[in-house]
């Protein structure tokens, strides 16, 4: 709804019905300029989706998680259905799972004070803004990044400084220069949000070397990371590298994980990780009574029954399997017209359009062929993009990939012809 | 943290470790500025908690609840477990199962773009205060009113002003002053927060007369009603009365419903109904990817197995029978000190204490007899309210109730010594 229509509209008179225009002027502003979320699948035809990031649900450990909850509905009923009384911040028998076994960060020693439970990393996310940015504060992000999380910052009025990616992730060179010049400018931002592994969309993954630059920029501007690390552990390729966080000491960095794509989404459970300072700051800030406690007993339950660590082997394997085919179908129809790198795990293929042929022209001839993706402007926050598409084979079959891929080839050639 | 400290605290030096002032000196306002959340059990020796307005947990329906998980798994898997995908408002077929069986408004037709399903009444609100206040908003509230609205409505910046109550809730003729003032001001609130049935705390019903009262004031003045309704259906005594929303044709106001009294907290599912309008702004305002889907099916199903209605029927029981042994506990040991309304439902009695005696004075001398409640000024925006005090009835025993009683009445005799 434009504010422009808000404040011309005639006010219906005091006594009568409430008219639209009554409500419009009742809400925030960031409320009226809020966009809805993405990842409806498209409406009509039916069509290959490789648009949401979503994880492949035949393999959702369905048994596993019932009898985790036949666990915690024989053992712990009473605190998994009452409201979480006196730890806000999760259930700590859940938190010291997290950082003890479920996402260790080498060399650090952790304790539940250092992580507190959310409804997935979505809610971690909106937290960590709820609890950092005012109205025409600042946050540094990825140009492309995350569309989630810019619409969760334009719900708290942050104002985005963007900074270029190349295939090592955010480039430093930029990150300095921005901030300098943002210093300059008598502008302090508040946050600076990576997506340093397998990143959504661009599949990039940051190498040592740049993470420790990037914590020893941050700290010089007294700016906050906040590493953003919904795939990390969905790794097909190399070796593992250190968090941000782990490599900054735990100092400086806040780390949001969940388990959306390592067992579930449906189970809303995910963490931020952080100095216990802010820790408690981002629990004082929610106002929900906290994450479902069945929930969290249930994660903890299908962890402790041992079945975290063998399912997020098989998902590596699952992903690893669906990121080869969709390469091969993309080198065989599409390799002459788009070029895109190989991320070494996560979900995504970021692919560059070839020269005359824009994301949002192609998006009707891709569909009236049968595939979906996103588009490359919902990844910038400035509308720039649009030589890019995203595509997921995180949630498509093996043959829904091959099929799509040729669509894909066939919508180029007639793009492009 | 008071702010002082972090703007006279010296900065550390920028090459250095982060100290706590450069953190605190990164949170928002609000979040400097909130406090804590209540509900925690006291620490320290072993007391009868009259505290915590928490449901009577040996009572939770788990082997039901056992049932509707299984159910859900076994027909419903993929839905429940996968992010909630096209429906951010919730699931649909629990929405319409909201407006149609579970919370029905007499007069009114409405469909699921009318209801938001939200994790439990406390995100609820806080969706409609995200959504609708701005820092230096005015929000009217009931005076005492609910704590919990109080943090929520100051994590948003917003100021409150409060309208006293009697016997039948928010008193009208001061809600009519205030408004007044307040457009001679130039201040336009944007909220009136009611519990209007069986309050949280005072426990006060507001008769039907005064509800079309208080619709016809707020349309007049253009304000939304919030009309907070956690405690409905569990009325002991007397006929119920029509919510403020069906009687408002359902303009202008929204009703935060829950399940957290009638079945479990812990599933943390609750709903805004209201104008469709209204509802689509608060779903375009939720940055956590809805409320846990699998929870959603869970409730649906244990709805659908036929096991809601009779449980909230032996839930009134359970509830009506603690209230009336609190009631004659508190004849015996504290009438002689204290006044008290008779509540028609709910889960709190509040006691106006003998003159010379204040909640906070009291509160050492009664947890040293081991009895605990919570003092009057905690529902209080201005601080007031020393002279009452809240006792919650439902999450304890008939044996505690009688005992803790009899130790308030000994905490009261030295008090007044």
């Amino acid at each position: 709804m434009a504010e422009s229509t808000v404040s011309t509209a005639p006010a219906s008179p005091a006594t009568g019905a409430w008219s639209e225009s009554d409500i419009q002027r009742l809400l925030s502003g960031p409320a009226r300029a809020a966009t809805g979320w993405s990842g409806a699948p498209p409406a009509g035809k039916p069509i290959i989706p490789f648009t949401a990031g979503v994880p492949d649900a035949p393999t959702f450990p369905v048994a596993e998680i019932g009898a985790a909850v036949r666990t915690v509905l024989e053992r712990n009923a009473v605190p998994a259905l009452e409201y979480l009384l006196g730890t806000p911040g999760g259930v700590e028998s859940l938190r010291r799972l997290v950082v003890d076994r479920m996402e260790p960060e080498p060399g650090l020693t952790l304790t539940d004070a250092n992580v507190t439970i959310t409804s997935g990393s979505a809610q971690a996310f909106a937290n960590v803004a709820q609890t950092l940015l005012e109205p025409g504060d600042t946050i540094i992000v990825e140009a492309p990044t995350y569309g989630g999380a810019v619409r969760t910052v334009r719900g708290s009025g942050g104002r985005f400084e963007s900074v270029a990616m190349d295939e090592g992730g955010m480039r430093m060179d930029v990150l300095a220069d921005t901030l300098e010049r943002l210093d300059r400018e008598g502008r302090r931002p508040k946050l600076i949000y990576t997506i340093p592994t397998f990143h959504n969309p661009a599949g990039a993954t940051m190498p040592l070397e740049r993470r420790r630059q990037l914590i020893e920029i941050a700290r010089r501007h007294r700016v906050l990371i906040v590493e953003d690390d919904a795939y990390g552990e969905l790794r097909f390729t190399g070796q593992p590298i250190p968090s941000v966080f782990a490599l900054a000491g735990g100092e400086g960095v806040l780390r949001l994980g969940t388990i959306s794509k390592t067992i579930a989404p449906g189970l809303r459970v995910g963490w931020i990780k952080g100095p216990a300072v802010i820790i408690d700051a981002l629990i004082r800030m929610r106002f929900d009574n906290g994450t479902s406690p069945l929930a969290q007993y249930t994660v903890q339950a299908y962890v402790e029954a041992g079945a975290y660590e063998p399912h997020i082997e098989q998902m590596r394997a699952v992903y690893r399997s669906k990121h080869e085919a969709m390469d091969a179908g993309l080198g065989e129809h599409c390799s002459r017209y788009c070029t895109w790198a190989e991320p070494a795990g996560g979900f995504f293929l970021w692919l560059k359009l070839p020269d005359g042929v824009d994301c949002t022209g192609l998006l009707p001839i891709a569909l009236d062929e049968g595939v979906g993706y996103f588009a490359g402007q919902s990844f910038f926050t400035d509308g720039s993009g649009q030589d890019y598409i995203r595509l997921a084979y995180s949630a498509v079959t093996h043959d829904q990939i091959r099929e799509g891929c040729a669509r894909l080839g066939r919508a180029l050639a007639l793009a492009t012809a």
